[in-house]
């Protein structure tokens, strides 16, 4: 195994672990069986777990002294992102029958459950920070204030998600907050967990998730489904501004490429940075199914 | 004007602010338009803001010297609160019509808002916890713990509402979850912020959200839709528990009664020990309306 792959994996080892830890602690004594079980169910099995790999990465290139931190900024990221897609599923947006290829949270437990764990998500974020938090107090304000931007108003994923409630989406913005933000808040939640100045980090954050919001409209129009784990056209028929259909196939994907290109670039000098951007470069190689990453390489 | 007709007036505008700053904050450049009136609607004008003043009694009883840290940790308790009548009511839960004397959110803005604007206030809860206390962000850790649990899972409001999911829900259960955590999140959280040991407040919370949840029971039974602001008969027609229900009308005002005498005998000691039972007094009169108060001090 690589000097890479072995750190992807000692990362996804911490991730699964506080992800599990925040679970039990949220499905622990009185807690509804029904409501624990969609817990889990929308947490585990997880998804590429990109974001807290990011704040993993971002924190192991800033030489952190305390892995607990980080983890549960990590941990955190990804809860934040697991409730938003339960939410996001939801028959009055884009009513989404499969989710990481198995059925979506309403379908599995019911609307009402959906819309109570998403919430519980949200609150089990905090929670989880303040637990990893314990042994240095003092970084846990700035965490809460990079993970609260992040996920909710005026330009989180919350608000992200809210301007297909208006007649008129600017796409930068759209995207800039429904992807953008959580992405960012990876990255500075990294620095930050780390004792480092998050805001330098802000823009790898955001341009890795501008990325991958192109990738994501081009596996909308160009993937299917058994690929996708989701089904795919959905933001034709849900009217949604897309990368793809604004810019075509080729032209979306040599923008995503000049993202990526953009976003290791913007990698600050830290005593980690060559582990980070092999993680990065290896991280958005997977950002397309490999159809068309034979596309993005020609 | 008396003296404990004026506490509750100096508590009310503190509350005020802090919760029209956390709004202006939430809504600020970059925040969609639908969103920012959605937020806004869905705080502004308030209920009785019980919970909030509760935070902030205790607070004053225990003698806080930072009122921005008490401020925030009742605004916060209150946003928490807002964001679960938004949800509450959606279709898929109580399908309520009508909130507060006006229009629910989402027959207001749309479902997709309403879900949304749910999701953003617990954001805005602990971001603004952060910003109260900056002062001192010794205290934050606790506070959040505190919010935390009322809030969330295995046991907090988001738990009590799961349990209209589950085949059974114990009676005790449901309420003390439902009703009960967001009130004794308000009483711990006024000690917490004052720097006091939060664990004796619980009682004094658990007790008065138990006779908040019986209070809403008669109403729900006894009263009319003009004077309560929202439908009545709801808990027969979606088959929820209900103490006057279960007790007949006599036997819950008793209970509720013995709840309110049990709530203030538990008052811990402490320096404004006599102004708190004052304005509980106060608050809790206020528990049923005009028509039932008279038939409870019969």
């Amino acid at each position: 195994m690589d000097a890479v792959k072995r750190i992807e994996q000692t990362l996804s080892t911490a991730i699964e672990q506080t992800l599990t830890a925040s679970v039990a602690q949220a499905s622990g004594a009185g807690c509804p069986s029904r409501l624990a079980a969609a817990l889990r169910y929308a947490v585990f099995p997880g998804g590429a777990r990109l974001r807290p790999q990011l704040t993993l990465a971002v924190a192991c290139a800033c030489s952190e002294e305390h892995p607990a931190i980080a983890d549960s900024a990590a941990a955190a990221i990804e809860l934040l992102h697991c409730g938003s897609l339960v939410h996001d599923d939801l028959p009055c947006f884009d009513d989404a029958p499969i989710r990481r290829g198995k059925a979506s949270l309403h379908s599995a437990f019911g609307e009402r459950l959906a819309v109570l764990v998403g919430d519980a998500l949200i609150v089990m974020a905090f929670e989880t920070l303040v637990r990893g938090c314990a042994a240095a107090p003092h970084r846990l304000a700035a965490l809460i204030t990079i993970l609260g931007r992040g996920a909710g108003c005026p330009a989180g994923i919350i608000a992200g998600q809210a301007w297909e409630c208006e007649p008129v989406a600017p796409l930068a913005e759209y995207q800039r907050a429904k992807t953008g933000a959580l992405f960012a808040a990876a990255t500075m939640a990294g620095a930050a967990a780390a004792g480092a100045e998050p805001g330098p980090w802000r823009t790898l954050g955001e341009k890795l998730g501008e990325a991958y919001q192109v990738a994501d409209d081009i596996r909308d129009v160009a993937s299917d489904e058994a690929e996708l784990g989701k089904p795919v056209g959905r933001d034709a028929i849900l009217g949604r501004p897309s990368a793809a259909r604004e810019m075509g196939l080729d032209g979306a994907i040599a923008h995503l490429n000049k993202l990526i290109a953009e976003a290791i670039a913007s990698i600050p000098e830290c005593s980690g940075a060559a582990g980070l951007r092999a993680v990065i470069e290896m991280q958005t190689q997977r950002f397309l199914p490999a159809s068309l990453a034979k596309r993005a390489a020609a």
